[in-house]
C-alpha cells in the first residue's frame, strides 16, 4: 500500500492524497460505504459507483464463514468486486451488538455470542487477523476493545491497560504482505488518554490508523478526541474516522485531517425513505423523507442537482408510491441516490482542497 | 398496432410475429414478465433486459391512483420505461384478491372491497378502459368476469349471459388510439361455451385476443380448453394466454399458437430461491432451490449455459449467502437470472420455429 499527499490545505488540515492497493487507488478524502454481510444492500455491484467498500469481519465470520469466503478465493471474487476493500476486525460489533452482559473480556481474549443463534464464539487479537486474511481486503484493522464515548476515565483507563499489547499482537500475527493492518486509536474523551494512546499506536508504525470510538456523541466533544487523536499520529499516513458519515462531521474530519470515513448512515436511511439533497441545510441534517404525503404527486427528481441514475429517470413522485407500495426497487433507487450524494459531496471537498477553497465549501454547507 | 406473421411451423400452430407498438416492435412468441404495481419488484428498469412488461390495473388504480399516474405523463414515463407495456383489466385482482364474500356482479358493474385498506369500489367495463387509458400502456384488455376454471357449466353460462354486453361496452368506450384493446375469451372447461365464447368475440373484431381463466390446472384440461378457444379466433391477430408461465405450458401453448404469455411465476419464484436452470428437468418443473445446503459452498454459477449477469459474475455460494442473510440484494440477482432464463427460453423457442424444429426443442425439453 502506498499513500502520496497530493494537496495540502492552507488554513486547516485538510489534504487530498491518493491510496494505492492491489486492488486499485482511492482518491481520498473518500466516504467507505459499509457492505455489511459481503453485500451493498439491496444493490448490485455494477449499481455501485464506488471506490471502495468496507465489509463487516464480524457478520462475515458468523455467515457464511471466513473459510468459505476464503475457499471461494476470498471477498472480492465472493461478491464479484474487483476494487479495494476494506474489513474492520469484528470489535464493534462484538462489544455493541452484544452489550447484554454476553461479552467477557480478560486480557487474553474477548467471549461472545452471536447475535443469530447465541451460540458462544470468541475473539482473539491474533483470530481476528486470522479471519481478515482468510477474508481478503485490502486494508484491515487491529483488534481492540471497542469503549462507548461516555466511559469513565477509569474504565477507559483500564480498558488501555488490559489490552495494552493487543495491538502488538496484531501486527505479529499478521502475515499477508498484500493487506494493510491499520492501528486504531481509543481513549474515550480524555485528551490525555487519546493523546498517549495515539503515541504509542504511532510507535508501533502501523501503515494507518483508525479512529475508533466517536460517534453519537455532542459534535463539539468528539471534535476534540478526533482532533487529539490525529495530532499524535504520524502526518504521512492515512487516517479513517470509524463509523462516521454525518455531513457535518464529514467537514470537521476532513478539516482536521481525516481520509476515510465510513457509516451506514446513507445507506440505512434510504431504505426508510430519507433521501441526501443538495437542496437541504443543516437544519434538517441535509435530507428529507420522500414518504411524507407533500410528495405524492411531486414530479421533481429527489435532488435537482444530482446527476445519479434515479434523479435523471424518475419523480419523487414514483419514490413515494414505491415506499407505500413496500416496493423492493425503492430501496435500490434510495439507496443509489444517497451514494451518490455521498460521492458527489467528497468529490466536491477534493476539489475544494486542490483549490484552495475548502473551507468556504465547507461555510457554505454549514449555513 | 402491426401484427405481422414472419415465419410458421409446418408440424404445429407455432408462429413467429412482429408486434408493433407506439414503443417498439416485440418479437412473438414472448413471454411478459409482470410489474404489478408499476415496478419489477427488486430491479430497476435498467436491469431489465425485456420487450415488454405487463401492469396490473387493479393495483395502480387502488395505489397510487390512475390520476397520479395520468398526471405524471402515463406510466411509461412514471416508471421510466420506454418500451412497450401492457395492463390488464383488473378483472382478475378484483375476482381473486375479494373471493370472501366482498364481490357483487350484476349486469352493470362489479362492487369490491381494497385489499389494502377494505375500501369500497366498484368497476364497470366503461371504468376499467378509462383507468387503462390514463395509464397509458401499448396494450391494454377488455374487463370481464374472470371465472375459476373448475366453475359449473352452469355458472359459466350464467357468467356470460350477465357479461354478455361487457366486451361491447368496452370497445365502445375505448377512446385512445394509440393503444390496441384486446378482447378476451372466458368459458371454463367447456367445449362449447368457449367456441361460442370465441365466434363472439372474434365477431367484435378486436386486434388481438386473450384466452384468460384457465391455470393451475390439471395440463391437459388446460391445453383443450386453451385448443377450442384459439381455433375460433381469427390467425392473423396475436393471442396472449393471461397468467401462464409453466415452461411445459409455454411450450403447449407456442405449439398451439400463443403469441404472448404473461406471469409472476420466475419473479416471485426468484424471491424465495428457486432458481430456473437449463441444467434441471421436467420432474422438477426446471428449477431447483439455491437455499439448500447442498449449495453453501458451491462455485458453479446458477446455470452453467446461462451468461446473465449473475451467472457470469456470482456463484451458487453467494447466492445462497445472500439467501440466508435476508439480504436484498439476493431478490435482484435471482430475479436477474430467471428473467434471463425465460428470455433464453422464448429466443429458443422463436428460432426453432424459425429453423422449423420447434417440435425437436419441445420433445427436448420435454424429457
Amino acid at each position: 500500500m502506498k499513500f502520496k499527499i497530493t494537496a495540502q490545505d492552507k488554513k486547516t488540515s485538510a489534504r487530498t492524497a491518493i491510496l494505492s492497493t492491489p486492488h486499485g487507488t482511492i482518491h481520498t478524502p473518500e466516504f467507505v460505504p459499509v457492505a455489511t454481510q459481503a453485500s451493498l444492500k439491496s444493490l448490485t455491484p455494477a449499481q455501485l459507483n464506488n471506490q471502495i467498500l468496507m465489509i463487516n469481519t464480524y457478520h462475515c465470520y458468523l455467515r457464511p464463514g471466513a473459510d468459505i469466503i476464503k475457499k471461494l478465493g476470498g471477498l472480492h471474487k465472493f461478491m464479484s468486486w474487483n476494487r479495494p476493500l476494506m474489513t474492520d476486525s469484528g470489535g464493534f460489533q462484538v462489544f455493541s451488538l452484544n452489550n447484554n452482559g454476553n461479552v467477557k473480556i480478560t486480557e487474553d481474549k474477548v467471549t461472545f455470542r452471536s447475535h443469530i443463534d447465541q451460540s458462544k464464539h470468541e475473539f482473539t487479537p491474533e483470530k481476528s487477523v486470522a479471519i481478515q486474511e482468510k477474508l481478503g481486503a485490502d486494508i484491515i484493522f487491529a483488534f481492540d476493545e471497542c469503549t462507548p464515548f461516555d466511559s469513565s476515565e477509569q474504565y477507559i483507563k483500564q480498558s488501555l491497560n488490559r489490552t495494552h499489547s493487543w495491538a502488538e499482537r496484531c501486527k505479529k500475527a499478521h502475515k499477508r504482505k498484500d493487506q494493510a493492518l491499520f492501528g486504531i486509536v481509543q481513549g474515550g474523551k480524555y485528551k490525555e488518554l487519546r493523546k498517549q494512546r495515539a503515541e504509542y499506536i504511532s510507535s508501533l508504525h502501523f501503515p494507518g490508523y483508525g479512529i475508533g470510538s466517536i460517534f453519537g456523541n455532542p459534535k463539539i466533544e468528539s471534535a476534540e478526541a478526533l482532533k487529539w487523536s490525529l495530532e499524535a499520529l504520524p502526518y504521512k499516513t492515512p487516517k479513517h474516522f470509524l463509523g462516521i458519515g454525518a455531513v457535518d462531521d464529514l467537514f470537521t474530519g476532513v478539516e482536521l485531517g481525516v481520509d476515510l470515513f465510513d457509516c451506514v448512515l446513507p445507506t440505512r436511511l434510504a431504505r426508510v425513505g430519507y433521501i441526501f439533497s443538495s437542496e437541504c441545510h443543516k437544519k434538517t441534517k441535509w435530507r428529507y423523507r420522500v414518504t411524507k404525503n407533500a410528495f405524492k404527486s411531486d414530479r421533481k427528481p429527489l435532488d435537482k442537482k444530482c446527476s445519479c441514475y434515479t434523479c435523471t429517470n424518475f419523480t419523487r413522485a414514483y419514490l413515494y408510491h414505491l415506499f407505500k407500495a413496500n416496493e423492493l426497487t425503492a430501496y435500490s433507487l434510495a439507496t443509489i441516490h444517497n451514494l451518490a450524494f455521498f460521492n458527489d459531496l467528497m468529490k466536491s471537498m477534493r476539489e475544494a482542497i486542490e483549490g484552495d477553497s475548502f473551507t468556504k465549501l465547507k461555510k457554505k454547507w454549514m449555513r
